[in-house]
């Protein structure tokens, strides 16, 4: 690999109109990251040594997500084309001795692999003066097309309103994504013009200048999947769906049992051991990790969520960010989980809400068990020990403490701390009314009837 | 548009035995509405001055839904073909000086637009005697064809059966539905016979009955679409999905982000504002309104609801009809909510049941609470005041008034009022007996042993 | 039929590396149910004299699976090919007067009726030497051919990297699947020698040595569905689909409504009555039978349970082994039923947990409620009469009964017998702290501006 600098471009100043939405469309998703997200990940594995987002509408969004992330936002006032986005890069790349890749907010599935071969393409034989990435869709349709030879080198880059029947013929189609030499873009930028039917400073155009300099250039090919685009909600589905496929095979290449691959919904980062078990109908959000030999149930939902080996969840388990089951720890139905630890073998089967607690090894959480951790400000902690056992329809009244081997019994509402081994009730005494309910029937039958 | 009245005749005397169902075909509902209510609806919308649904067995099932919306009944006693089926509307329809539309229950997608052209087909270029609704399906195979001019003047209906190998090269197919003078349509009918093989009359025929008289008929089309008839359960799934596809695709256009598309269930009349996020898993029944802007996560379903602005439901959130979530209320996990109101901000996080009740803006309904509205009689209401906190796992026994700013502890059972900014705590005294789970689990497991 | 006794011979002992699994591969399960499970229930019918497993790794998890369903265990030590394989079976098996079927554990979903008409074409025509199982997939590619006649008269066995341009044409492929008479297979598989490429014993050569002797095979022929093998987690799963997909169309045909076929998941042996309504998004475990008009609604799991005419389920159901509802019984959302009958009439409409318990006909229960059942040794039950009402919220501890027509007040933790139309209450008094919340949230304002 060629040891120059490297800066990426990446144009996102489209209205994205077709989107109708007050997010800016590089902000929508694709399995729960932005896809400017997706991009600047694939860019970030080639180690950057600038990363500018040109946007236009909405800077303030971009900015707010791209920036921590490394990259600088520059402006375009206008929207004047590809070649004038690109221009607007001047000001901050102008004499950057080194290489630049030309990315697009809205094709966000690019992988490094052939961002890198593009920089290295251009590097390569005859160091073309520019390289294209091309693709073959099956339905060439409008795209522009690349008139090249069997070795990649242009013989010219044409917009398929302006081709004809033969270069209509040919199926290899321009993505827009591009490679040049810092120190060449700018100059060829500067000479594209705007004599067209738009009125656009089109940066394919920058090829046939190239050429006219007596420099050729070079296309590299790539499948159709990482280079489709987004312009509306239902092509943003559709990517999406792309996602999940791929990524559904390769968790069952991986040694998952996926019962119904097309129901699970997995994150970016989800992580799956061997020998998992998926059932039909499962989310992971951002930030999960499942070892191996774990059961994740139908309807469950997780999120930031750590599964042990051979756990077991759900069916309809939620686990929240924070959420730690440790190795044969059960959640079960109706459960949520925040923040919050299950140690080796602990279970919470039923109903309940554990939120900012540690559960000890082989405890067992009640059905109805809810830990109140919240007085409307603060938010406080809940400490069971290993192999306590709090009866059902409690609630542990934080910040609280059940001692390792306690015993809380059922209905109680715990508020000070229990010690171990110790039994904990709070239970006001049972008390009977003898027929009392024969004559509430009696009487409510007749209300009734009055009605 | 003609300003002659309009009549509409919807055959439904079809057995509709392939269901295998107690239940008339034509009440098997598409998009959680029947498929004779899309029907009526779609009719409803030409303003027409008689609707006729003629009916057979399970008349009164169909006269329970249909007369309520305006349609008036007629029995075919016998299944004699559709001409026959047409013509038990005579007592009732004779000398109707209007137009007829024919049409067929278990086809129950055919736009208003659609019914609209065949009318003023009817009165356009050389007023035909009758209009014939035709299509092109991808595989025209056993339909009747329509051999007419590309005017849509018809030459000839004919049966597949009938029909020769140039015939039968015609794709244009007739899907049934019909317009014809009321003037005209019951002497036609007269005049159909049944001499074929299943002894049946059969409407198309007045076409021919028409060209006898020297009066020509006319088709125009329409897509595949729009004519799918019901036979079995498989066929009703089946376009229920061609439904929900389109629905989909329109939620998207409109402006919703929908991750996984395929696995959200509209009903007929749900609504859905922009920049609104549903995630994958949810079922809207009927009655469902979205605000902009609002999230629905995972594995939510919701019937007769209303969803402010910016609101954030589920995953696992249920609203029941009558459910009115304010801007930027919060209806989480294992939330049911039913005929209630929560005002903007309020929140129901986590494991409730809120039913019949008032929550006013920025109240906390904390985990595990419930309303008791229903004493096996009677349905009381809950009223929450703005700023209210509900600690944890308490019930509310309706009638009940919480005050604005009140604070209830955890784990209480209140059944007074509790006024405004005061605590309420419905609690026993929490007691420990030292070392007497150890004691208990000594005991138990030697029991254990024994066993 | 032929009466001649059956044996089976399943080959079981490929690594399945693709897998990727600690669990032997034909143990994956299918619709609920091992791969082996299915195909020996299949043979099952055929009630075989022997059945023989062939297994090589992980014997033991075979065995403990298989020798309870009545089949014996063989093993083959080397991996040495097919014919290896089931020569291993000789020690078992020589001298078998009767027929032999041989099968493959990873080709679960072969039928009955095609394993019987294997065994019946081994002495219809000509009596063949043996019998092979073919089918016609879309594509061929890389399959063995069956060279044959119109009558399956085999002319040839052939390898596809053997087979002649015009052997290749023919879309007639080998399955594996074999029919030979006891007397003749292990005599004819002592001849098979290994002096191929892979150095293995390949059981389709003795057709082509029979014909050394004189004596023709036959083939017989399926659909691809049936022979399908599974050799990675993706090739389950595809499997599993086209096993639901065969479910589904047939439980429509019986006469339920499924709103959304493929978001329904039934296991193996799931049992669906006439006008059955499944909402989207419903998983059947193995176990259930519902009965006619009873509605499941979305997101519910059911397993080991019997639902009762014109019962009504979830949305959220969770439904475990031993649940059985009565007529018109109610399970609403969030409600986990577990070895517990519900009578005729009787509701738990709402986040409660049933376990271990008789609830009698018309019985309510409230939301919230809980048994509980389990004190970390042993389960105890609960008694439910027939028109109690349990408010809302309360926690019935095991063992104990409430009488028929009793009352539990909203929010009481029952320990104690209730009999018969009495109410119990279990409840301290409700104590108010006028203007406490007030000053509770000024000082808790205080302190969190203070951090």
């Amino acid at each position: 690999m060629t040891t120059r600098p490297l800066a990426a471009i990446v144009l996102a100043a489209g209205q994205g109109t077709r989107m109708k939405s007050d997010l800016h469309k590089v902000l929508h998703p694709i399995a729960g990251r932005p896809m400017l997200g997706h991009l600047l990940a694939s860019v970030g594995e080639l180690a950057p040594a600038r990363t500018m987002v040109v946007v236009g509408a909405r800077r303030e969004q971009v900015e707010a997500f791209a920036t921590p992330l490394g990259a600088e936002i520059v402006e375009q006032r206008e929207q004047l084309g590809t070649g004038h986005a690109v221009a607007q890069a001047e000001a901050a790349l102008g004499g950057f001795a080194g290489d630049v890749l030309i990315l697009y907010g809205d094709v966000p599935l690019v992988r490094a692999d052939t961002m890198r071969a593009m920089v290295e393409r251009l590097h390569g034989d005859d160091a073309p003066a520019a390289v294209v990435l091309g693709f073959r869709p099956a339905d060439p349709g409008a795209y522009g097309r690349v008139i090249a030879d069997a070795s990649g080198r242009i013989a010219k880059m044409v917009e398929y309103k302006d081709a004809s029947s033969d270069e209509r013929a040919v199926d290899l189609c321009n993505s827009g994504l591009m490679a040049v030499r810092g120190e060449d873009l700018f100059a060829l930028l500067a000479r594209v013009g705007n004599a067209n039917a738009a009125g656009e400073y089109y940066l394919p155009d920058i090829v046939m200048l190239a050429e006219e300099d007596g420099r050729h250039s070079a296309v590299i090919e790539t499948g159709v999947a990482e280079v489709t685009g987004v312009n509306s909600r239902g092509e943003l589905a559709a990517l999406e769906g792309q996602w999940q496929t791929a990524r559904r095979a390769q968790a069952m290449v991986d040694g998952a049992t996926l019962i119904a691959p097309d129901t699970v919904w997995f994150s970016h980062d989800t992580k799956i051991g061997r020998d998992v078990t998926i059932e039909p109908n499962v989310v992971f959000g951002p930030g999960v990790t499942v070892a191996d030999g774990a059961t994740i149930h139908a309807f469950s939902h997780l999120e930031g969520a750590t599964v042990g080996a051979r756990a077991d969840v759900g069916p309809y388990a939620r686990l929240r960010p924070g959420a730690v089951l440790g190795e044969t720890a059960r959640v079960g139905n109706f459960v949520e989980v925040k923040n919050a630890t299950l140690g080796v073998g602990a279970k919470a089967n039923h109903l309940s809400y554990i939120g900012d607690a540690e559960v000890g090894a082989k405890a067992n959480i009640g059905a109805g068990t809810i830990t109140c951790n919240y007085d409307g400000f603060f938010k406080y902690r809940t400490s069971i020990g290993a192999g306590a056992f709090i009866g059902s329809n409690s609630a542990l009244v934080a910040p609280v403490s059940i001692g390792a081997g306690a015993i809380v019994g059922a209905g109680s509402t715990v508020t000070q701390d229990v010690e171990g081994d110790a039994l904990a009730l709070v239970r006001a005494p049972q008390t009977a009314k003898p027929g009392w309910a024969a004559r509430f029937r009696q009487m409510m039958a007749a209300r009734k009837a009055a009605k």
